[in-house]
């Protein structure tokens, strides 16, 4: 019997056995959606601490239920490691580790790499492999590759498979989870897409494949580099606006009513979470390799690079009137997570503006029903204080960060002494309210 | 009666006559839609072939019906003329001209500074004027009130009232049509707004009202804004993906099965028409008046403004591979209407690229089944040959530049011997097919 064909029998008889490298947002769900279906699930992190949750059947994720975690621990459908080697048991085997930008927003591909050289020096011969971790176009086929060839000295195609499939988990997101999430997937060899959508399909509702790696690594970061473009480019005109006494968000409304070629964006502090800020920076960094330069992701990240400070200047404007400065003054944000009923704060432009306001001498504090307590660069830590009506009145300024659905618009408008909204919440612009 | 009463009055029996201003792609069918709900329409141009064709029942736009225009003349509820005077006779008046860019990139608003004049000349008291054509936030405060007032020396919100409603016409539209398509309205004044809305619920489903012309004015400028940063955006990605490889059509396609978050753009030649190419300069004028730069606007049109010359490079790498030259091949170019299956070359791109083969030496020449005749902008005019094997095998060069539904992509493959395909008409890539 043939690799390929040994495979496919574990997999029509579901007795194959899956690792997910990375017990984050994207790997913990997942594991959850292969458990559901009666796979046995391996999950590998670096974090003992994750582990040790997951095999007390203790969930930290939130688009992941408690209660299903817990069963399925308990039924040994999902168990967690640190020990790399284990990877030897599994049939399958998807990457979802980190793929953050270094401090000069250059792809750090450390993770991929150290996960590449375990899954290289642990390969057994039949297993297939999948990227999900979002990374700029021909990674899989360029870098991913040579090094688990390399370290195994097996051959794709041949001897295992290898194949992309960018995760597109929207953190909060009620409607879609990655299982009724359409899964994009293409793979290097034929066989590698045959064998990777028959295991996908296991666990997600829909496939759609495409013809190789590289089409697939620049769907996630098309879809993303969309969002940054177009938050980008309404922050900018709601920045023009607010000189123009127009209201932005009124605008928007009305042009949404046009029933064709619209899709309406919000402004805001400036954009936040693990994907956004930072899919598209892979994409422009792969294109300075091809004497390429990305005018419009270039232009967009550029914008809200300078987002965090206009919005501190908003404060001092709003204090100004008040004859006050931000220094010594006491400023409150609400919501600190970076976008609306979710308890994560990466890349969040509060956390920029309450550093910005630190750095001016303003006595910062914040309140988050989602987050108890935050770090900000310079290393300060707060904890979220009590939304109530002394609370409000205390601040010299309250400035709302994040639309959670909880925050009682009357109930900040009546005790704040001056409010400057950059997220919508309050209706009307006032002598006390001033809008982004 | 005051004469807020007197014209409701008139609204209410449908005894008004309306007064449109400019006869083209969206005076014509707003006059159709008043008449066919019996209201009198007064059609005014300075052309008079169209004031002629229109009083002869005979239609000129490809969005209105040859039968019902013919049939509205013929019970007299519209007809046309070129006598400005002729606006006393109206209750309401809808200003419908082009407002176009000077070659310098500026808004040119002589046309609508005309025609205020005129309607001031000739406004009587009672009077309801809204504004189409597409302008800059606060053209209706800032620029058409004081010209109508001074030049009428009646008062908005007394004698008259001045709203102002944007165009959302979509040539070649076949579910959205003025009727249906929500309108949007800002008046200056709220009895102004109130007799806005009363006279276009007349002629159209519904109406949506916001709080002043800038919003209004805004509106259509933030919808055309976010297509042309969009379809610039995907017009670079396009170019980088050719680079790297990368079909970026299978990208957008995989893209576009994401349920939530994503709008599909797809590339091409750059923007034509009489909308996108235009309106968002129209913003980025008025925002230098408030020492705003609006960098998004100002990077997209600068991608868009180099399309025409990369895609002539991309006919010179394909010539090339044959060793020809532009200079004296035969370049025939499939398609110059700017969109799919309208007879409409305003601003399109195949009209630059031609202009630039031209200069270069190449023998051009065009087939579209829309447009029978073009004139570029060196003056050379140019007749629609017919599409045959013949005329395909004759050219060196066969560049598809709009993808009209009509095209037969395995004819024009079959019978041509070089193709540069801008639109994705050809589904794969080959030794004589090069994509965008």
């Amino acid at each position: 019997m043939s690799n390929k064909e040994a495979l496919f029998q574990k997999i029509d008889n579901k007795k194959l056995t899956v690792g997910v490298i990375g017990l984050g947002y994207v790997g913990l769900p997942l594991a959850v959606c292969f458990a559901v279906k009666q796979v046995k699930v391996l999950g590998f992190d670096t974090s003992s601490e994750r582990v040790e949750k997951i095999n007390s059947g203790s969930n930290y994720i939130s688009d992941v239920s408690d209660d299903q975690l817990a069963d399925l621990v308990k039924q040994q459908k999902i168990s967690a490691t640190t020990d790399f080697t284990n990877m030897r048991e599994c049939n399958a085997l998807f990457i979802c580790v980190p793929t953050p930008l270094d401090r000069f927003k250059k792809p750090d591909m450390s993770y991929i790499e150290n996960v590449c050289r375990q899954v290289g020096a642990n390969l057994q011969p039949g297993t297939f492999i999948s990227l999900e971790s979002t990374t700029y176009p021909t990674t899989t086929e360029d870098f991913v590759q040579p090094i688990i060839e390399e370290e195994s000295g097996l051959k794709e195609g041949k001897d295992f498979w290898l194949a992309y499939s960018p995760e597109r988990v929207d953190p909060g997101n009620k409607q879609f989870s990655t299982q009724n999430t359409p899964k994009v997937l293409g793979a290097i060899s034929e066989d590698g897409l045959e064998i990777g959508k028959a295991i996908y399909s296991i666990a997600v509702d829909e496939i759609h494949t495409v013809s190789s790696p590289r089409i697939a690594e620049m769907v996630k970061i098309l879809e993303n580099t969309y969002r940054l473009v177009n938050i980008s480019l309404i922050n900018e005109l709601a920045l023009l606006a607010g000189k123009m006494d127009i209201n932005i968000w009124e605008v928007i409304d009305a042009a949404a009513t046009k029933p064709f070629g619209f899709q309406a964006f919000y402004p805001g502090p400036g954009v936040g979470g693990h994907c956004i800020p930072l899919d598209p920076f892979y994409l422009e960094h792969i294109a300075k390799k091809f004497n390429f330069d990305l005018s419009m992701i270039h232009t967009a990240g550029h914008i809200d690079l300078l987002m965090a400070h206009r919005m501190t200047v908003k404060i001092t404007s709003a204090l100004n009137r008040q004859k006050k400065a931000i220094n010594a003054s006491k400023i409150l944000f609400l919501g600190v997570a970076y976008k609306p009923d979710i308890n994560d704060e990466r890349e969040s432009p509060a956390l920029k503006i309450m550093e910005e306001v630190e750095n001016k001498g303003g006595e910062v504090s914040y309140h988050d029903p989602f987050i108890p307590t935050v770090q900000i660069a310079t290393g300060s830590r707060f904890n979220s204080v009590e939304l109530s009506e002394s609370v409000l009145k205390a601040a010299d300024c309250v400035v709302i960060t994040t639309n959670h659905s909880g925050f009682d618009a009357g109930f900040i408008e009546k005790h704040s002494r001056l409010i400057v909204d950059l997220r919508n919440v309050i209706a009307e612009a006032s002598d006390k309210v001033y809008k982004l």
